[in-house]
């Protein structure tokens, strides 16, 4: 025989019902170390949490990491020396892997690289840029790469750029959409079939049933950002956080195409932006509305009314806070339930 | 022994093995049929052809029932007389179930509910108006209903109407969204959680794999669009197929959101909307523009510049014309594959 039969610390008979059960827990184990995303962030979960201004410091990273999913430090709304205070605090809250997500249009963006490098993080996430720009310099560094596009073009350039894994976002999310509005459901089969890259799924994922969807649709992993702004770890302002949970269908929705398109809620700002958008307000007109510092006034300070609070669509399913370990651990089980439920529709 | 041995024509020995292979056919097909969209409708796949208008007529309902799914006429096209024909003619074509979708908004809506009913159609879709206006003259003569709905108050308000079932349809459908944009991913879960009726999934759905995602949304069964347009079946105009075929990421975009928000290929017709909707046109000036007969110059008549096309988002990756029935049996098989591929990942 090929296993040890106290391997389990069980003693069991040698029948063909205790083999197969034992056979289908070596695979079923074998699988998850064999998920590409799981071994590529060296990881027990293939679940990455969303790195997003304003609401993803180092508590809420390290708390997704030390739960066996990927959490990621979002330097986006950091000044330089914030995103390196974050980074080695995270680097003591866990001793698991974490990441960075940079968007490539923030204007710090050489000196936030430059720290990462600096501090050792293993893992970036860039976003809202160019691939090409930076891939190669990260990589030489030892950094695994990964980029988040929005259609299927853009992902083509990642493979090109040499990128280690594609996060393909749908129009459900929070933040800096695509303009082609494809969502998640239509979006992940389409990357699936143009490129051969570990493919990890986001928008409209808050749930282990939509984690189950987006494995059917051919993802490898799943980001999540919205569920996780609900969690005491997040950074996000208290009256955000309880503005998330109160958020009911039809209450956010995709604004600012013109310049870089995101999904609000629908306060008192966004029907400032959409009575200019519906006036035909020009590319000026929006930035000068949009003014400096709406995120930071909305996310980070609070303010419901005057602030942009950008948030998925999945919001309207979140209805309470609950700690970041538990958001994980609910998603993993669920999703797992929710495969096992399927399975009784196959022939 | 619980079976007769030779029942299924193979000789075996009653092994643990054997036993549990048969005993898993059996609950496989038990399974099925034990799904309620197929009890309700008596069918054996649970794929929906939607009623589509100018697409949809007695030849893709019936060849889409005739190969095991629901096909239903879109009437919502057809002056009284011609819907009498086509039910007429799909009578003759299949002896299997069949059904009517019927926009309840449209001009002809008593006599074509009048029609239904003398002519012994047992199935009706209703959409876009009031599930409480026709649902119980409907099942007074002993018809099902199921009616179409985007959001989950709405899907609350079926359930109290007394339907028989729910269509609900994300925002990457082709026709008659909802003005919240709710997405498919998001919208399942939310309605499956508010009302225990059967439940269709429909909007960004057009293979196996889809299917199987909508499935573990919650969904029990799918309705299918746009991937149905291409099929040689559907009464659209060749010119308006190969437009569908040819359709690439982005070239749809939900519009007309003013008047009843429809997802249009962006063609010279759309062009004129958009722009017209971006200078802030009212509604009289949107409805003018519309004008008449729009959208029948486009699918049925093939004027690819001056007609409405209205399709969904998955469009983009259809890439060929066939056959209704093997679009069914694709459908169905690469769930069934899918469902097989994701066994691998539960523990």
């Amino acid at each position: 025989m090929w296993f040890d039969q106290n391997l389990f610390c069980i003693k069991f008979k040698p029948t063909f019902r205790n083999k197969y059960l034992i056979f289908r827990r070596f695979i079923q184990h074998f699988f998850m170390e064999n998920n590409r995303i799981c071994q590529l962030f060296n990881i027990q979960k293939p679940i990455i949490q969303a790195g997003m201004i304003w609401c993803s410091g180092w508590e809420l990273a390290s708390a997704v990491s030390n739960a066996g999913g990927l959490g990621l430090i979002g330097s986006g709304s950091m000044y330089p020396d914030v995103l390196r205070t974050h980074i080695q605090k995270c680097k003591q809250a866990t001793s698991k892997p974490f990441g960075v997500n940079v968007p490539l249009l923030y204007p710090n963006i050489e000196e936030h690289i430059k720290i990462i490098i600096e501090e050792g993080v293993k893992i970036v996430f860039t976003s809202a840029g160019n691939p090409k720009t930076w891939t190669a310099h990260l990589k030489q560094h030892g950094i695994t790469v990964v980029h988040v596009v929005s259609g299927v073009k853009f992902a083509v350039k990642c493979q090109e750029a040499g990128v280690d894994a594609i996060v393909a976002e749908g129009f459900e999310a929070g933040g800096h959409n695509g303009r082609e509005e494809t969502t998640t459901l239509v979006l992940i089969p389409q990357v699936r079939k143009a490129v051969a890259l570990p493919l990890i799924a986001a928008g409209g994922i808050g749930t282990g049933s939509q984690m189950a969807a987006a494995f059917a649709l051919g993802a490898d992993a799943v980001q999540v950002g919205s569920r996780f702004v609900a969690t005491p770890e997040s950074s996000a302002h208290q009256n955000f956080k309880d503005a998330v949970i109160n958020t009911k269908e039809g209450d956010t929705q995709l604004t600012l195409k013109q310049l870089t398109p995101v999904r609000l809620i629908k306060n008192k700002f966004f029907s400032e932006v959409d009575a200019a958008e519906k006036k035909g307000a020009t590319v000026e007109e929006l930035t000068q509305l949009l003014g400096r510092a709406r995120a930071k006034k909305g996310m980070f300070e609070g303010d419901l009314n005057e602030g942009e609070l950008e948030i998925g669509q999945i919001s309207s399913a979140i209805k309470e806070i609950k700690p970041a370990a538990e958001v994980v651990n609910e998603i993993y089980n669920d999703f797992k339930l929710t495969i096992q439920a399927l399975q009784k529709l196959s022939s």
